[in-house]
């Protein structure tokens, strides 16, 4: 379910009804007048939850180990399911299950009471707080002791921020749960909008984001950096974890304890980061990836596979820092060749 | 002309005043007392507008067309030029244009009027609008029906937003039109000055940028993402457009409809991007390339070129997708000999 | 000494306290009782100060000629130092520096007073400043003749700014010395932390940022672009200088008179960049580097290596221009020839 805190959902509705939204066909029609009451993602849904499955085949033991009561899938998908799991199918279940999260999230920007005063009444400010000139903090927040919120700056309803904390100036968080002694620089954008789009017939059709930032003690976050909030999962980042300015973090990744992510680095979506990775300024990393423990990336590096544990990648399309190293070796040599050769 | 509702333009002038403040020789001196009553690009501007031509190929046609009643040129310019049109030669047309464009526009930061009020009394907030605390909305500003404005905001004088559409906390909207169901999340930078100089004897001189960005209908643009409005043309977004976190599009650039920028891509001034075009993220486009219908950029690539409809490229210089792959697949197997070489 | 405009320090230490801190022996026991005031750079240090030095062969000629009364060294520095110098040796001298740093400036985020008006009484305006709605201005603070601060800007403690300036609506400019005609577009954050850390053994432990960013007359700065204050040392950026939109600026960087840095360009800690340099779009400079007068970077490079004056480089690794060109000309026919073969 995603958090009451940041989202309301719409009341339940009939798999009838949600079939007819996502366009889809149910698998059977007994189950027809069945409620759904929420969408979720496959590793957290419940028997009244409606998932979906791509078909990718990362996902393949998420989608047979759920729990969902339903599931959006392709037609070809159907045939091996879990037991007891009504079926949606059509073509393009992304689309399809857009469609039904929309339908249960229509107004995902509504907070969830007009806010009239810069620090709404219903925020809980700990002992010691210190909100500066401007500060906007929403209803039901809570921010922990000592916790100093810079000028300016926005706290969205229904975030918590730890003891100890830290947002610059004109920094935004929102829809977020911080630990103790996170720092967060000016400008930094937590919790906006992840970036996803199904494919309509007369174009984009946004995915509702559900989740959260969820983000643990001792964190620091760089100036201007933005750090999108979980599709339906959580955007996870570990304890310790330092990320400089204007970095790029999407929806669903998650970042191990203490990794350090430097400057303009991007990570896509649902890629995992283990603990104590480093990661080089400029690098991109594709999405779905693991990256595992101690893996260093060298600046500008284009990530496009998985890499294990302790590991060091360089170059775009990343290679084992050896490889990477002969290449480049090697082209400064053929170049000099070359040239001799004229 | 400059849009009146961001910009006021200073008193006519004559060409002899004009020629001074550039530097530049008039083409035929019985024009010298004629006014000229502002600056424009080639393709806009009329008998009272005076415009310039670098000399550039791309831009010949626009100028051999071109309705302006005068042009800054360099010397070697002035033979082929349309009848009636007078030339103010300069060594470097640039500069020169920047000098009249600073008489014609010499306070470009002044708002119109002073505003005193956050949301000022000129702007005109359609029904349901909602205005979160802190957001500063300047004079003669129109936010359509529905339209919700979030913390800490700033919308600038005679900005327009249409419908149903929400700016983000912290998002600054300037010197923009923008249509219905626009979403600009939090941080979004529109229509700051353009990077545009000319170099002077003694430093960079700046280009006054006129124009504005225009905002089709239902476009997303992500976090801390700048867009630079147009110097004298507008910067276009077009319908559908879909633009993530902390990309930058620099003046003049046009993006098709239904396009997708991914975040950390940068767009060179000046560059036309087709309709239905995918960007991949951290991805470099140079200035004055047109980008075809359809077109896929993948990750990290850097565009030099014009790129044909359809055509799919990747890698630095940017290839076409199958040179690109077999380069990076050659690189491997070199690597691979080299090593087994040793 | 760290500005008393930004930085309160606590009071003097004894040189057995400083070496308890940061779990360091003192190479001559009968000076344990003497008084430390401060931290310092070795190049700015005095005799009351404590500095370090990490080994590194680009510090050593600082470190011979300091005048720092103590210093943090490894144990391997210890034989070769100034006359009357105090070391203090511990086996990682950043981390017991950085220790001993956070004990002289405990509580970093303290502006020197508390601030309850937006615009503090304390702060001094010249004739004719605007101040839009929303703009808050930190105690001591001073801004000169005829410069506008921006709907919503954030000017810190203590900051000074020149005459005709102009901060952008959102900008932040915190712990900052700034010239003359300054144009700051909005949401840019000047003067945030550094990405100072060390390593203990429970972590990152974080190295007090203690310098200011020094801005010179006439300068430009991009909207969300990040410009980290110094470590100890400031950054500097040169008269004239014109940065585009979301570039990054490392702590400690120098950039001379009327350079020029386009678009996402990354430049790592402590390099200095020359005047009249320009560097393209999403070009990376590393850390530690110098390039000198009128270098020229082209886009997307990644620069390793120190480059001398009126040198152009291209590519990741850079290289000088012309093995660049050859390079990637070498690559298209490689690839051409191993397509022709098959």
């Amino acid at each position: 379910m995603a958090d009451p805190r940041f989202y309301s959902v719409a009341p339940p509705r009939s798999l009838r009804d949600l079939a007819a939204i996502a366009g889809a066909t149910i698998s059977d029609e007994a189950a027809a007048d069945e409620l759904v009451r929420d969408v979720a993602p496959l590793q957290d849904a419940g028997p009244e939850d409606i998932s979906f499955f791509d078909g990718k085949k990362a996902y393949r033991d998420a989608f047979l180990e759920s729990r969902a009561g339903a599931c959006v899938v392709a037609p070809g998908d159907s045939a091996d399911s879990p037991a007891g799991m009504i079926l949606l199918a059509v073509a393009d279940p992304h689309l399809g299950y857009a469609r039904i999260a929309q339908a249960f999230y229509p107004s995902l920007d509504d907070p969830p009471t007009a806010q009239v005063e810069a620090v709404d009444p219903s925020a809980v400010l700990g002992a010691g707080v210190e909100v500066a000139p401007g500060a906007v903090i929403g209803p039901g927040a809570e921010i922990g002791a000592g916790s100093r919120i810079g000028a300016n700056a926005v706290i969205g309803p229904g975030v918590c921020i730890g003891e100890g904390g830290f947002i610059g100036p004109l920094a935004s968080v929102r829809y977020c749960l911080a630990g103790d002694r996170v720092r967060i620089a000016a400008g930094a954008r937590i919790g906006e909008d992840g970036f996803g789009f199904a494919l309509g017939a007369e174009g984009h059709v946004k995915v509702p984001q559900l989740g959260r930032v969820i983000i643990g003690n001792g964190v620091e976050i760089g100036a201007n950096t933005t750090i999108d909030r979980g599709a339906g999962p959580d955007t996870v980042i570990g304890d310790g974890v330092i990320i400089d300015n204007l970095v790029q973090i999407a929806h669903n990744v998650r970042v191990g304890r203490n990794s350090i992510i430097v400057a303009q680095v991007g990570i896509s979506g649902s890629t995992t980061i283990g603990d104590n990775v480093v990661i080089g300024g400029q690098a991109g990393i594709a999405g779905h990836l693991v990256l595992g423990d101690g893996v260093r990336i060298a600046a500008q590096s284009g990530v496009m596979t998985d890499i294990p544990a302790g590991a060091t990648f360089g170059g775009s399309p990343a290679l084992p820092q050896r490889d990477w190293f002969r290449q480049v070796a090697m082209l400064r040599r053929l170049t000099k060749k070359n040239l001799d050769d004229r």
